[in-house]
Order: structure tokens, then sequence, then C-alpha cells
């Protein structure tokens, strides 16, 4: 059986700096209308960024929706008009200060399909050398830790590394 | 360096059905200040569902913000002050009808730290039993599918499955 909820109205709730919050009305595929509350997001690019073959570049941060620091693979938001790969690259450089000879399409992956658009592309970086070190978004605060890849297994099976993008990332290895 | 980025101020800008939306003023580590939109969700609970040892039931269902059918794991969102492994449990029988003798913890995963608190706790579910099927939420139509574990790991892989929760749970198989 094929499902499809045709929106009959939508309204703008919220526009903001990264966020776009829309309401719609949608008509069901039993013919009775319901309201979807749907977070427009731009998308981002996380990057498996490797160090050397076992080891792995990771990002310590502070994320306020969480009020906690947690460990993460490279990553960020994409500019509007921007491709997934210039994205990556320039974030890889943003946060490691290193660029990579060898820059790989892994697969991708939506985070919140129920209310949220957002998708996000994840790609290897290998053969890394040293780019700029003064690029860093400057409301952006991170530690950078090399981990190596079997640790961070361990981490994720024992709860340490929760963090989606990273967890799933780790079964296009 | 521990960082930490302190509400100085915090505006509700939307109160839904499901999501809750706030624009927070925050100070950050460097002494300046900067905005943060949050998306409070309730959090979620996702099953990996073994009809037998190498076979899963998977929900087809459409997902408004991607107007595209996905496949996932049968998942739901957490009822005020209900606890993970109640919600899993309802959250079963209401999608597939089956009940479980054997429902374990695997781990959870945060599936947009950046901008959202929503956190989805990952079970699994063995020794399935016919339970009801007349409790379906009615604004919820899903095809339930049966697809061997091999298989799914196989379409994960080429870009089939992408949803973040069921991507991740395999890395707790």
């Amino acid at each position: 059986m094929k499902f499809e909820e045709k929106t009959v109205d939508k309204k703008l709730l919220y526009k903001g700096k990264i966020i776009e919050l829309n309401l719609h009305r949608v008509k069901l595929p039993n013919g009775k209308e319901s309201s979807r509350e749907i977070v427009n997001h731009p998308g981002g690019v996380a990057i498996l960024t490797y160090k050397n073959d076992d080891t792995l570049i990771m990002v310590e941060q502070f994320r306020k929706p969480l009020e906690k620091t947690i460990l993460e693979i490279p990553a960020g938001k994409m500019e509007k008009g921007e491709k997934p790969e210039v994205c990556g690259r320039r974030e890889l450089e943003e946060e490691t200060g290193y660029k990579a000879k060898t820059f790989k399409y892994l697969g991708k992956i939506v985070t919140s399909p129920g209310f949220c658009d957002e998708v996000i592309y994840i790609y290897e970086a290998r053969d890394l050398y040293k780019g700029r070190n003064d690029i860093a978004d400057e409301d952006e605060f991170i530690n950078l830790k090399e981990i190596k890849t079997d640790k961070i297994k361990d981490m994720i099976k024992s709860g340490e590394i929760i963090d989606a993008k990273t967890v799933s990332s780790f079964m296009f290895i």
C-alpha cells in the first residue's frame, strides 16, 4: 500500500538562524485531516577523519540542547547552496585544521524523520595534511581527540558515545 | 578544557503537540553572548524486533518532513512521564501487533545534538507472541515487512535504509 500525506495548508511559525518551523495541515490516507509540526534544517556533513589507518580525530563539544559535552566525529551544517563535499572539506579544516587528499562519500542518514528533514552526508577523509588553523567558527569551542577505531567501537557499545551520526558512520566502515 | 554555555535568557517560541521551540541567549566560554535555537522533544524508543533469529519486523512509513516513504525499525515517542521500556512495549504492540517475552535495553542515541534534545532508547524484542491488533495510532499508516538482518545490513550500506535510529541500532547487534 502507498500512503501519502498531502499538505492542504502550511503556516510558517518561526524562521531562525539555523532552523525553520512550519505547521502543515495534511490530508491523511483515510481522508481525515491532521497537523504535522515540521522542523526544516539545512542538513550537514559528518566526516570519519583518519589520522592514520586505525585512529580517528574526534571532536569533543558542549551541546546546549543536552547541557552536556559529548564526543562526535567532525561535522557541520551546510551553507545555503553548498554541496555536501564542499561543506565537508570546509568543516574538516575549520574543526581539525586539516585538509584531506582522499575524501570519499560513504552514505547518508536522516536524523529524525518524524518531525525534521535534516539529512547528514557521511564522508571519510584520509591522507591528511595541515590546512589553515585560523578559520574556526568563532561561536564554536571544541577539543580534538585522537582515538583508535576499536576503542570508539567499544565506546559506542558501552554508551560513552551516543551521537547518532557518529554511531551510524561506523556502519559504513 | 571544559566548555559550557550558560543560559542568560530564554524565550518560548512555540509549544506544539509534539515539540517545543525555545530560543536561548547564552554566555559563551569566551564571555561573548550568542543565541541557540533549541527544539525540545519528548524522546522515543526504537525496537530491533526479532521475528526469529535472523529476521526483523520492519516498518514502512510515509515521513512528511522528507515527503517520502522509508523503512525503519518499529519506534515511537514517549508519552509524558512514560518510562522507555513501557513506551517500547506499547509501541511494539501498536505498530506490529506483537508483545515480546524478551525485551532488552541495548543503548541510546541523541539524534541531532546541535539543536535538539531528542534521545532514542534502543531495545531488542525477542520471543514474540500475538497481542492486541486494534490499538494502532489512528493518525499512523504503516506497512510491516519481515526482512533478514543480513539483507538489512546490505540495505544500510547501499543507501536503501537511511533512518539514523535504524542504522545506529545495528551497531548494538
